[in-house]
């Protein structure tokens, strides 16, 4: 049986590893749809679909996962009216979905498919938004993401971006 | 005579009857150009164009006014320098455009067009935010908009998707 | 009940019109979807989809059908497996599809809806492509279109564009 | 080290599947990118994105190289000037790009990357189109794609597709 | 008093050399929109926008006319009923236009505009599409262009690219 | 040299003037690339790509630059990891970026280019945000502009739209 999960994993971090360990259990293969694929290089989503598809790639590699995770990019087209037809366009076949956003859900429920709501424990810290806040401000954001993604967000010099990532012509 | 009155209808309410009363009265038909078509299941825009529109037609049919009532889908392009001519191709001729938006107003007025600015009475309560902000918050909504518009709500089941629409994956 | 029609009316012509009476016989109201609606001044679409509305109306008003024709642009959005819920959710509810295109009716019926398939009477001259091809060549177009569409065609001055679609720079 | 090969696989057929063997043969992982991933239930382009990537996806199974294949679907955007950064901004790294395309290989060599121009065998029977055609024609396809697509297809039912994919309203 | 001409300059030719000079004898600066801004590397646009704005402002800088001619990309919209305005929002003021294609002249005209209607002489030779034609297949092409554009393309070496500008995944 | 410079010249005003005049003591004609081309009639870009461009064109003549300044229309793509071929494919050639935007110098500098990152002295007071803040509370906003555009503005009656300019319909 194949599984979804949509995230836009601005970075992967450890509340989304949680739910993809989960989902492992009940699913042959999960599909991890990157949201937001073509937005980066701003405060909200500073990694491209491709480095994020690196830290995924990194994070399966690390758990021995090669093959079981299917990371696919998803752009936005900002009409939830369509959105379910548009994801299921680009995926292949999939029978649960797995989500933290009672949205997506609703979504997805609504359109047929078994959705199993998710809730992501100590979500305070454990969110994209925190730990992007740390990053910008040279917190301690490394304990909040898996090994294999930290040390790639440092070795390929990503960091650096995050400090030009503002609005400079007014 | 055809006339021609924008707005969102997120979702129909008294204020925007008022208008429409009063322009049936100068205009044989009225085009009701429903605007940011294509977006929904947002705080700002929760109804599809096509639930807005069923709150339209109800609204006629209540009134007895089937056929004076013309609703059609406007989609936003997002650039007001080409905004008058995106709706004139998509609508039939019309001849007076009422409007209680003062930079509709300017764009049609610039373009050639007779406007009509009208002002809402009451703004403060009759008006798409407020009541939206009622609904979000289990108020007192149903006394601001047409019978059959709450009644149409309340059937539909659209209320539930509201407290769904918000933003999980951050 | 309400259905739906969905056609290009590149012009309105008879072919159409025998197909919404049959769905008239059927249905309460009948939602005429205007295809490919920010199309226009091109030999495939030269109308826009403000003038095939008119054409509708028109043509509502001289059968007396005020009020059970709605008319609908709807724009092409090219991906066939996102079609059917941006039509959905442009439109008020309906319940049955009329359509002569294999395609259209293919994609509703996969999306569960009830579609009455049919067929054009001497498709060969009941076509938009050999009725434009009249108008651009001085033939006798006018017997293939509704009286109403006819004269309205001439009275706008909308001939006259036709000469000057053509693709100057090269 | 990883490498890029880019086709529309409308179907997977053979000659893909020479060129990914042979390039399997120098890197460890090989992007398969998905071409025209936003087009589907066209003459050209039959098949969604999500059923090429099934098709991929059973042929890796087919061949026991789960976890080496990566495909990604790629949308076109139309443009070639901006088109090596859209790609590159979808995919995780790669060092090599394999290319049957000339135009493809122009793009990524002007863009500093290595690319190993490849040529398919018998291009004549070894083609999308051709394979199409035979397929709309009730003709003998079957040889010319794996024997997991081959069989992917007929019990998906996506054959039936074909035949509605015709341009009905003109 | 400022005038504007459109064209595609696919490449700049002696055509339309002709047509600006005519247009300098009567307006002090004349906009050079240059149409399909965004489209190239196809075998109907092969130059970039760019390249075609350094064709003509060689060209300006040979008949020493700096400052007079005005080149402006206007990338294609594709909704004729929006054009106008498109292309105004994007231009500083003008007063006339000049147009040897008769629906850009219809639809300044429509708008209000004074339209100069210039006519290419031996259109047959001086025509982008032949002279690509020419580009593609080895001919004599130099003497249908300007003497600095043809230098420009041999010294950027533009022609190569045309020979890779074909179709190659089928 | 050709240089290029890029902003929103919401208004064109001192701080802008200043790095113009910095820059073209280094360079022999000077790119200025009108940024967020296609947005006008909002509060953060009021003015139109073509009004912008009638500010430069206006100051370039009171200053005796006619052409060396190339002033260009730029629109957003809002993808920052296609921007910069995005810009690179609409504009002549050029060698040098003067930037004041730190993600602008960066994305240039990752694919190559010399960038000279300037510095606006003062930028409490010369940043368009401020000087729009004035004009729309009718503070003494003058003295932040070159005199060429503050004439411009008032004679063209283009204070007017700012007051129109809010959001009517909620």
């Amino acid at each position: 049986m194949r599984g979804l999960f949509i995230g836009r994993f601005q970075p992967l971090h450890l509340g989304h590893v949680s739910i993809i360990e989960a989902a492992l259990d009940e699913v042959d293969e999960l599909i991890i749809g990157i949201g937001s694929a073509e937005s980066s290089y701003t405060p909200k989503d500073p990694f491209t679909a491709g480095e994020r598809m690196e830290m995924l790639l990194g994070y399966a590699k690390e758990r021995g996962w090669g093959g079981r995770l299917l990371p696919v990019p998803v752009r936005d087209v900002n009409r939830y009216s369509i959105w379910v037809d548009h994801v299921v366009s680009l995926l292949p076949r999939f029978e649960k979905v797995f989500s933290n956003n009672p949205l997506t859900s609703r979504l997805f429920s609504d359109a047929g498919f078994e959705v199993c709501s998710t809730r992501i424990i100590d979500r305070e810290h454990f969110s994209g938004t925190a730990i992007r806040e740390l990053m910008m401000n040279n917190g301690e954001w490394q304990s909040y993401v898996p090994v294999s993604t930290s040390r790639l967000i440092k070795v390929s010099g990503w960091m650096d971006r995050l400090n030009d990532i503002t609005n400079g012509d007014r």
